[in-house]
C-alpha cells in the first residue's frame, strides 16, 4: 500500500516546489522520504544514504534552478529522492531493474542529472568545469556540488579542492557530512570534522548571520531572528576549507529546512569571487529507525519490510566469491603472519571484515583512497610481509597508476583481490568490472589468474599468498560461487600452468574465469550435435600455458577463447601464443568470445551476460556458425 | 677539470659522514654540489630539484642510519647528491646514459633506494608501508619520506596524510617546500604554504626549542642556545598538517645544516606516538647562479658550461611533436572560442605554455593533479566546450578511472593529447608510454589515433576539434619529427579510415603510429630481397579501418601490425577483426610486433626501439623468418 503522499503528488519537477513554503517544503520532505522508504522496499537499493539527503534535495530544489542550475551529486547514490522530484517519480520502483531507472545519477537518464557518478570524488572536479564554462560561455547559471565526507577524503576531491580554491570562479560545494560513508569512517579527516563539529569554538545562528554579512550583501535578517529556535550553528575561521581558499559556511542541520533555505539563497545570491563550502551536518537512514539504528545504516540492501524494516532473505545457496575469498585469506593468516590485508573504505564488500576481526593488527581500512591503498601495500611487500589488497575491479582502475610505476616496475609481490570481475548486474556500467584483464596483462612480470569456481578460488588465494616473486592478481565474479564442494586443504597452483577439463576432438572451449561453466554446458549441448568438444581451464591469463594453448591449437579445429572481460585481455595473450607459435599460419579456425564493445545497462547479472552474448547457448551458436561457415567455404572451393 | 673535493672524497657510503662535526658538513655539502654541478654538465638531468636538496640530503645521511633507516624520496629526480653520498659516485657521470646510473631512485641500483619514484606524490604512501610493516616485524628502524610541495598538491600525498594522520604510526614526512615544482606552483596548498611562510605569526628558535620540548624528551639546548644565531623560525598551532594529525615543526631553512641537524636529531630520537611533518625551505637551483636565476630553475636540462651555464645546444632539427601540437593547437583555437587547453602542471612539456600565452583565459593549469583534470575536462565538455587535455602517456594513467567512469561511460568529448608515447629515453622504465593503447583501446565509444609523423598530428588536432561525438584520443613521441614538409591547411580525417602508403603484393605491413617510417624502411630492403611489399598507415587503432584491414589480409600473403605499446593495443584491435571476418581460418600469415614484456632500461630513444626489437631491420627479419619458416613447412609437409 503507498504511502499518502497529496504534496508530492502536485510534484513532478522541481519548479513545481519553488514556490511552496517552508511548511509545506517540511511536510513535502516526509512524503518524499515515505516514498522512497517505500520504492527501496520494493527494488532494494541505496537507501541509507538517500535518506540522509531528502531535506537537502528539497531545499535544493526549492532555492536553485535546475536544470538551468547544475547539480552534480557525489557518489550517484543518494539521489532517489531527487529522482522523485525530476521526472521520474513514475518509474522510481524500476530502480536498478534491467530496463528501469539507474540506481545512480546518469546523464542519459534526465537534464535534471548534468554529470553522472557512482565512483566516489569527482564532483567538485565536474563541477568546476560546469562552473569555468558557465564563465568563459557567458551564463549565469549556479554550479552545486555535492560531496559526502567519505568523498571528501579522495584525492582526487583534495585535487579538485585545491585547484578551486586558488580559483576566482564562483563554485558551490556543499559538503554533505553523515560521519558515515559506506562503513564507519576513517582517517585524519574524518577525525578532523569531528572535531570541527564537537570540539571547537560554536557560534550562535546570530553569529553566523554576522560571519555570512560579512560576505553577502543581504544579512540573513530572517534566519537571524529565528535564532533561538535553531541548535545548529557555525564556525569561522581556520578551517581546512578557509585555508584552502573557500569561504565556509557551517556546520548547518542538513535535516532542518528552514534553516538551509536561507543560507542556500543567501549563497546562491552572493556575488563575491571565490568558492563557498556549505558544510551540512546529516544522518545516514534519517527518519527510518530500522535504517538509523542499523550499523551501515541501510547503505545498500535488498527488498524489505516497510513496517519493521525486515529484509526478505533469498534462499540460502552456494557461499558467494567473497565469503570464500575471505575464509581463505583467514586461513592463510593463521598459518602465515607476515599476511596483511589491504581495503579502500569497503570492509563489508570485499569480506576484509571478517578478517580484520581475527586480525585487526593485520587489517588496514586506509578510506576511499585506490591509489594510497595500492603504494601502502607496495611499500609492505617490500618490506617482506604479503600484503593483499582487496579491490573490486571498477575502483581499482583509479589506481592504475600506482599499479604500473610502484608495484610492476618494482616487481613487488602485492597480492590483488579483485572482487565484482566481471558483470555486477544492478549497479550497472559504473561498477562493471570489465577491463582488469586488459590492464594488467599487458604488464610485465604481473601474474593474472582467474578461478573457475569458488573452490578454485580457495587454491588461488594460498598460491598468491606463497608467491614472492612479483605482483599477482586473481579477478573473481560477485555474487554466488556454483556450489562446488570447497577443497579440504588449499593448494598451491603452479605459476602459468591450465588444465584440460574435458578431452573431446574437433572443437576447443578455452576458458579463463567463471565462464568455464557455460564452456561445460556448451559442450553437453554440441556432443550432442555432433561435436566433440574439449574444455580447458586456463586458470593464469598471465604467464599464459602456452604448452596447453599449442596443444589445443594443434589437435582441434577450432579454438574458441572465453572470458567476461573486454578486448585486449585474456584474448590477446593466447593470439600472442598463437601468431608467434605460427598456428594461425594455418587453417586453424580461432575465435575469440569476450565482452562487447559496449557499456551494459543494469540488469540482472545473468541477463547481462545473456545480452553480452557470452552465455552456453552463444558459445554453441559461435561454434556451430564458425564450423558450418568454413564448411560452406570449403565446398564454395572444391 | 673536476672539482677539488678533499671531504668529499672520504666518502663512500653514509657511514663514513656520521662523525663529521657541522662544519664538515657544511663543507662536504659544498663539494656535494660542486660534484653535482659538474656531473650533471657533463650527461645532463635533473639539476634544479637536486641543487635544492643538497644541505637536506647531507643532514638526513648524517642524522638517520640509511639503509636501515629508509629514505623515501618522492618523484626520485633530486636524488643526485643522494646517489654521490650512497656508493655510486663512481658512476654519477653515467646518470641517465645507457648502462649507467638511473635519472631516478631505483630499488634495483641500491640498497639506500627502498622505494623507487618518478611519478609524483607515492612516497607518503610508500614509507608508510614500510613504517607500518616495521612496527609489525618489530624493528625499530625510522622511515623518512622527502616530498615536494608541487608532490604534496596530488591527490595520492593527501590520501597519505589522511591515514597516516590517523593512525600511531611513527612517520617522518620532511615537506621540501621550494615554492615550486616544475613549473611555479598553482593551487590553495600552494598559496596556502606562501601565506604559512610569510605572513603568520613566526616564533624565534627559542621558540621553536620550546615548542619543541612539548614534545621531545630532550629539549633541544643547543639549538636553543644558538637562537639568535638563526633567523629561521617556526609556527605552531592550526596549520593544515596539524589538523589532519602531524605534529608540524617548521619552517626552517633546509640549507642551514646547522639547523636542520638538531631538529632532525630531535625528529628521530622522539618517541611519541604519531607522525611528524618537518617543513623545510629550499630553493631550486640552489647555489649555481645560472640555475637560481632561470625561470624553470634548470629542472631537466642538456649538459652545459659549468662556468657560465650556458647550455649546449644540438644542431636544429625538425620541429618536435610538441611544438608542432602546441602550434596546431593554437591554430584551431584562432578560429574555435569553444576550445580550451587543460594542463596537470606541464605547461612546458606539453606545450601548452604557448597555448596559455596566446589563450590565457581558455588555458588551466590545475597542478599535479591528472585525475581531476581529466574530470574538470569532462564537465567543460558537457557544457559544449571542446577540450584538449594534453597530458603524458606514462601520467594519464593516474587518471585511467575518470578516463572510464566519467569521460567514456558518459561519451564526453574530451580531447585527449598524449604526449611521450612509445620509448621516451634517458628518463626510462617510469615514463615509457607503452599502455595507452591498450587501456583507451578497450573503452567502448573511444576514438584512438596516432600520427605517423608531425604533417598527421596536425590533421588530428583539428580532426579531435571537431570531432563531439565522444572521446577521441591522439598519441605521438617525444622527440622531434622526421621532417617532412607541415601541411599550409590542416585537414579532417575521416575517423576510422586509413591509408596506404606504398601498394605491395607479398607482405603487408599495417603501421599504426610513428614507426611507419620503419615500415617504409624496411620495404626498401625488402623490395631488394625480392619482397613485394604494401605498407599501410592505420591512423586509427579504434574505430579500426576494417575495410583495410580485410583488404591487406585478402591480398597478401603475410600482414603484419606494428606500433610501439604493449601488448593489448592496435594488434588486439585487429586480430578481432580478422578472426571475426574469418581471415585467420586460412593460411594468411599473422603477426604483430609491439613492446616486448618487459621493462626496458634507460637508453636514448633509438637504441630503445632496437632493444624492443621495433626497428626496421627487425621488421625486415621478421617478415623474413615467416616467409622462411612457411616455406620450409611447405617443404616438409610436401
Amino acid at each position: 500500500m503507498s504511502p499518502n503522499t497529496p504534496l508530492l503528488d502536485r510534484v513532478n519537477i522541481p519548479a513545481d516546489l519553488r514556490n511552496f513554503s517552508l511548511l509545506q517544503l517540511q511536510q513535502l520532505a516526509g512524503e518524499l522520504r515515505a516514498e522512497v522508504i517505500d520504492a527501496v522496499s520494493q527494488t532494494g537499493g541505496h537507501l541509507g544514504a538517500s535518506l540522509g539527503v531528502v531535506e537537502l534535495t528539497v531545499a535544493l530544489h526549492h532555492v536553485f534552478d535546475a536544470p538551468e542550475d547544475r547539480i552534480v551529486w557525489d557518489v550517484g547514490h543518494q539521489v532517489y529522492p531527487h529522482k522523485v522530484l525530476t521526472g521520474r517519480r513514475d518509474r522510481i520502483r524500476t530502480l536498478r531493474k534491467g530496463g528501469g531507472l539507474s540506481g545512480f545519477s546518469k546523464r542519459s537518464e534526465s537534464e535534471y542529472d548534468p554529470f553522472g557518478a557512482a565512483h566516489a570524488s569527482t564532483s567538485i572536479s565536474a563541477a568546476l568545469g560546469f562552473s569555468v564554462a558557465r564563465d568563459l560561455l557567458g551564463r549565469h547559471n549556479k554550479v552545486i556540488a555535492v560531496i559526502g565526507d567519505g568523498a571528501m577524503t579522495g584525492g582526487m576531491a583534495f585535487e579538485g579542492l585545491n585547484n578551486a580554491g586558488a580559483m576566482s570562479n564562483k563554485l558551490i560545494v556543499i559538503l554533505n557530512d553523515n560521519e558515515m560513508s559506506i562503513a564507519p569512517p576513517v582517517g585524519a579527516m574524518s577525525r578532523y570534522l569531528s572535531t570541527l563539529i564537537s570540539s571547537q569554538h560554536f557560534r550562535s545562528i546570530r553569529e553566523l548571520g554576522i560571519h555570512m554579512a560579512e560576505r553577502f550583501p543581504q544579512p540573513m535578517r530572517r534566519a537571524a531572528r529565528r535564532a533561538d529556535e535553531y541548535a545548529r550553528t557555525m564556525i569561522s575561521g581556520g578551517t581546512i576549507f578557509e585555508q584552502l581558499g573557500f569561504f565556509y559556511v557551517g556546520p548547518i542541520d542538513g535535516h532542518d529546512i528552514s534553516a538551509l533555505v536561507p543560507i542556500l539563497r543567501n549563497v546562491r545570491e552572493d556575488v563575491a569571487e571565490g568558492p563557498i563550502l556549505v558544510h551540512a551536518l546529516t544522518q545516514k537512514g534519517k527518519g527510518f529507525p530500522p535504517a538509523e539504528s542499523s550499523a551501515d545504516k541501510y547503505h545498500g540492501i535488498g527488498k524489505f519490510d516497510t513496517a519493521t524494516g525486515a529484509l526478505h532473505k533469498g534462499p540460502k545457496g552456494a557461499p558467494s566469491y567473497t565469503s570464500v575469498f575471505a575464509d581463505s585469506l583467514i586461513a592463510e593468516a593463521r598459518k602465515d603472519e607476515r599476511i596483511v590485508g589491504i581495503t579502500a573504505a569497503m570492509p563489508s564488500g570485499t569480506g576484509l571484515d571478517r578478517f580484520a576481526a581475527e586480525f585487526p593488527e593485520r587489517s588496514f581500512d586506509v578510506g576511499l583512497a585506490e591509489q594510497h591503498a595500492v603504494t601502502f601495500a607496495a611499500g609492505l611487500a617490500a618490506e617482506g610481509l604479503r600484503p593483499f589488497a582487496a579491490i573490486y575491479s571498477t575502483f581499482l582502475q583509479r589506481a592504475f597508476d600506482q599499479i604500473v610505476h610502484d608495484v610492476a616496475i618494482q616487481d613487488l609481490p602485492v597480492r590483488f583481490a579483485i572482487d565484482r570481475a566481471g558483470y555486477v548486474g544492478a549497479d550497472g556500467q559504473t561498477h562493471c568490472g570489465a577491463f582488469d584483464i586488459a590492464y594488467l596483462g599487458c604488464l610485465p612480470g604481473f601474474v593474472v589468474m582467474a578461478p573457475s569456481d569458488e573452490a578454485e578460488l580457495v587454491h588461488m588465494v594460498k598460491t598468491a599468498a606463497e608467491h614472492d616473486e612479483g605482483p599477482i592478481a586473481f579477478r573473481y565474479p560477485r555474487g554466488a560461487g556454483i556450489g562446488v564442494q570447497l577443497p579440504d586443504e588449499a593448494r598451491t597452483l603452479e605459476i602459468g600452468r591450465g588444465r584440460v577439463v574435458r578431452q573431446g576432438a574437433q572443437v576447443a572451449l578455452l576458458s579463463f574465469g567463471a565462464r568455464l561453466n557455460d564452456c561445460l554446458e556448451a559442450r553437453q549441448n554440441l556432443d550432442r550435435l555432433g561435436v566433440s568438444t574439449t574444455v580447458a581451464d586456463a586458470r593464469f591469463a598471465k604467464p599464459l600455458d602456452v604448452d596447453l594453448v599449442r596443444q589445443l591449437a594443434r589437435e582441434h579445429e577450432l579454438l574458441l577463447t572465453v572470458e567476461e572481460g573486454s578486448i585486449g585481455g585474456f584474448a590477446a595473450q593466447v593470439t600472442r601464443c598463437l601468431s608467434e607459435g605460427g598456428h594461425l599460419d594455418s587453417t586453424l579456425k580461432y575465435r575469440s568470445m569476450f565482452m562487447p564493445d559496449r557499456f551494459l545497462d543494469h540488469d540482472q547479472p545473468q541477463r547481462q551476460v545473456e545480452q553480452a552474448g557470452l552465455s552456453a547457448p552463444h558459445i554453441v551458436d559461435k561454434v556451430m556458425q564458425v564450423l558450418n561457415s568454413s564448411q560452406s567455404q570449403g565446398l564454395r572451393r572444391a
